[in-house]
Formats: structure tokens, sequence, C-alpha cells
């Protein structure tokens, strides 16, 4: 699964950085999921290799217009580039709504089915191989992560031990890796012999705005990467007072709790310049979300592309 | 007068040009009015010198989605940035009542007023020294031109003829300015006596998605300056059939009938492309208008800025 950052900017955009959005695509290399849908995701795709007709779902983590102002616009642009298929999309039951408002006030005709799963009653979602959970979040308004996991891990052959036992490749091996039994030179061979102990199924969870990254704890559990908003530094935090939103020391302290391995923050104030000898710059949220974290920390870019292996190891490849 | 386009696709962005949005700068330098709002306009507009503070109105010529959908960003970001004083927003019914649903549904709150008009009941808007006009116009919805002409016109005083007199430059010539009466050297002077016939009030007309220039003839004959949609070359618009466009030689045709002295055409479609080698490309459109019209003929790009000045004539000036 690759993590393809579209917007990195909290409520307004900037030169360098978009509206919030974060693709994630499959292995395929051309299914995708699209989270959150700030204005002007659809222009950040022109300058990517994702496409409007494998795009499989969009989820939004709330109704703030810096996670959905982009959706009337994608969906209009996917229509004019000939998109057919039914697309689902998660969200809040207010952005359902504020979707069939557009439609209908601005004359947005769709030659395709809107599919609306209503976050707040969601459970889980099942599609291709990935199961997907929708957390509640701390914020002003309803918000949520979401929970990514693979569905099935597949079983992977112990060939050192098939080639000490001197059983070649061939037909054989993709019986064994079915579980399935066969004969080999007299010996009954047993697949579940010849397994190994399958890995652990990869799991990214996604937050949506959130001052409260403790209501993550048991999803983070058992996941390689969160994803999660640091919008402000904490004396910055402090200053501005509650509005819902997370200090980077605050998500790195939970991260390093939870021993998270890798960590990406996003979704930056405009006041944080990209240019490090500014001062507030992005490398006063970095600092502070490295003193309190141990693990793989990352600090996403527009277009900054991850990729998390089925060894569950993250790693920047764009 | 100056003209900063913001956008000139139609329908989808390209990686060269935004959906529609037009800004017209007073000569002031800050005051600014703003017609149709296209998603990503607040995008193009941290490319320019314009701020949110300084804009004095919103037009918007139809519901249609590449002409609005950039509002409920801009005026969200306007709020961030710390707007305080009204805004004007001129617009067919539909658009307030979507902009009002969206703060609604999406928790949008303003820290200053929105005032809308209905353009469908318009009759004329004054503003500063500029009256605006909303002409209807012919569209799959119902569709508006916007013509902003010069409220009041300066008097200019005769040098020439001052100067011939003996008159010698002072306040005395300021109050024959203001068409007062003056004695010099025993003579009384009245200001009507040495005041240059007035120069035409400047007139701009900014059409929305339009397939029938005929309905702008009245207000073209006495503009200096028409923008106006070509979303097509013939060709294709005969092929895309009735889909309430113009295409370029309809256009042109018609600013040569109305003698137009400078006619500007954006909202293209996406398929003609910047590269003039290409096929279709811009220079397909500029080809077939030229064909048709002997003024001067501009292809407005994004961020192109023509200046209007006060003796009617339209130069790039940026």
């Amino acid at each position: 699964m690759d993590l393809i950052f579209l917007g990195t900017s909290s409520g307004t955009p900037t030169k360098q950085r978009n509206v919030t959005g974060l693709a994630l695509l499959e292995e395929t290399g051309s299914n995708w999921y699209l989270v959150d849908c700030g204005e002007a995701t659809q222009h950040q795709l022109l300058h990517t290799a994702l496409s409007v007709h494998d795009l499989q779902a969009i989820l939004i983590t709330h109704v703030h217009g810096d996670h959905c102002y982009g959706l009337p616009g994608l969906l209009a642009s996917a229509a004019m580039l000939g998109r057919k298929q039914p697309l689902t999309i998660i969200a809040p039951a207010g952005v359902a709504d504020w979707i069939r408002a557009t439609q209908q006030l601005t004359a947005l005709f769709l030659p395709y089915t809107l599919q609306f799963l209503s976050v707040e009653e969601l459970g889980s979602w099942q599609h291709n191989n990935w199961t997907v959970r929708a957390l509640p979040l701390s914020h002003r308004v309803p918000s949520y992560a979401y929970c990514f996991t693979e569905t099935t891990v597949e079983a992977t052959l112990d060939t050192a031990r098939l080639a000490a036992e001197g059983i070649p490749p061939g037909p054989l091996w993709g019986l064994l890796k079915k579980g399935g039994e066969a004969v080999h030179a007299g010996r009954t061979l047993k697949g579940n012999d010849y397994l190994l102990p399958p890995r652990a199924p990869r799991r990214i969870v996604v937050g949506g705005d959130n001052d409260n990254p403790d209501l993550l704890a048991e999803a983070c559990a058992t996941a390689q990467v969160l994803v999660h908003e640091a919008t402000y530094t904490q004396d910055v935090a402090d200053k501005v007072g509650d509005v819902g939103h997370s200090a980077a020391a605050r998500v790195a302290g939970f991260a390093e709790a939870a021993g998270l391995p890798h960590l990406v923050l996003t979704h930056f104030s405009a006041r944080y310049q990209a240019d490090i000898s500014a001062s507030p710059s992005i490398d006063d949220i970095r600092a502070e979300a490295a003193a309190q974290y141990r693990g793989q920390l990352w600090l996403a870019e527009d277009f900054a592309r991850y990729r998390l292996n089925k060894a569950g190891q993250l790693s920047l490849v764009g």
C-alpha cells in the first residue's frame, strides 16, 4: 500500500501545501482510496498518475471545508472524464446531505451512482483485500479516523525446508502453498507443514482532526503506521486555545507510548513555513515531535509518497 | 481598470488553466471585484497581489460548478485571514441557497456578513465609480453577463485654451475644473467654457456561458471590451451539439458586427492544448476568431493582466 499526500495544510492552502487529501494506492498500482478531499484535490491529482476511473472509494473524516470542499468538483470532473461505475463515499451524514444539496442547487448531474455510507453507522467496510473501520475522534464537530487493515494475508512457503528435504520447485510447491497434500518420492507431504507462520496483516490508521490521540490506542496497538494531524507546536496550541487540534508533542507522545513504528504528521498550520530558517518553521514541529518519539518520524509534504511493504516497513519512495 | 484572469478553462481544470475566475481591479490598485469563482480560485489568488480584504464584491454568472465551486473555500479563507467587513455576492438565487446550505451543513461560520443580491432582480448596482448591470444570456441554466460602466467621468480642463488666453496654472484652474466662475484680469471666466467634451465612460462586458452573443448587442455598442467564452472551434461545436456554448467564429463574428475594439476570449475546452504544434490547440481557436474579427483579439491565459486606460485602449500589462 502506498500513501500519496495530496494536501498537508490545515484550514487554508499555501503556495507549498494544499488542504487535506490523502491517496492510498493498492499494490495493483491502480486501485486507490481517497481520505478527505479538500478544495483543489482534483487539481493535485493532475500532477500524479492517479485516475478517477480507478478510485474505489472516498472517505471523509469530518464536515469542515478544508476536508471536503473539493468533493463537488472532483465528482463533476469524474463525470466529464466519463466515469460510469458507482462510487462509494463514506462520510458523516452531513457531507452526504451537502453533496445532495449541491447536486440539486448547482445542476450537477452525475452519470454514475453515488453510494453513501454513513460513517456513524459504518461498523466495518470490506473492499478488495482491505477492511476499513471508522474510529470516533474528538474535535469541534464529529470527526473520525479510518483504520485500513489487510483482510487476508497470503501464505508463504518455507522454501528453505523444502530445499533441505530435496523437494524441487514446481507444481507441487503450488499445491502445498494452498495447504493441500502431495506425494513426493513415496512420501505424503502436508501443505501446512511447509507454511511459515503468517506475517502480521498491514494496518494503517489515518486520523481526521483530533485533539485526543489516546482514542486511537486500541487500533494503533497493532498498526504499523499512524497518519495524524499535528496542527501546532505546543506553545502555539496553548495560545490558540481549545480548537480541537493536537500539538506535535501530544501526538508524538502518544505514538511513543503505543509503540508505533511509523508516525506521519500532517495538517500543519499555514504559519509554519517551509523555509526552516524562518520562524516558526515546519522544523519546529519536527523537533518537538522528535523529542517525544523514538520511532520513524515523517513530516508529510504534498506529493510525498510512502510505501508500506509486506514486512510492515514504511519508506519514502517519491 | 485591470482585468486579471484567474482561470480560463471550461468544465475541468488543466495543468495550465484553472476553471473560471476573473478579477477586475480598480485604479486604486487594491479594490477589486471577482466575476465567477471556480474551484481553486483562492489558490490562484496566492500567486497574485490581490487581497481578500480588498474584495468589493463577487459576481457569479450561473450555478454551474466550474463557475462557483471555489466560493465556500474562498469565503472560509477570508474568515480565517480576518476579514470583518461585509461582502456583497451578486448571483443567481440558487447560488445564494447553495452557500447558505453549505454554511449550515459544513459548519462554516463567517465572522462577516454576506449580502446576497439576486441577479434576477439586480437592475443595476452602484459601487465606488462603477455601475454594474446584469444581462441575461442563453445557456443550459440561467446565465448572465455583467456590464461594468464608469459612473462618472472626471472633467478635463482645456489647458491649451487657458494658455492661449494667458490664464496661468493655479487655484483658478481648480475652480474652473469644478465648473465654477472666477475673475481674472477683470474678466469673468466660466468653468464650462474651459472644459473639454467628456471622454466616453469605460465599459467592460464580461459574459457567462452563452450560446447567443447577439444578446449582448446593446451593451456592446458602447463597450470597449467584451470578455466572452469561446469554448470550442466551430467543427467541435458541431460535433458536441447543443450544449449552450459559443464557438470562436460565432463570438468573433458578433464582435466584428458590433464594432467592438477589443475582444478577449476565454473558457476554452480542455481539449485545446497549450502546445500549438498539438491538435487541436489553442491556436485553432485563435485562427478561427481572427478570420472573423478585425479588432484587437486576445486569448486569455491564467494570470494574464490587461489594462483598460481612460482612452479606452486595452493592453496586456502582465
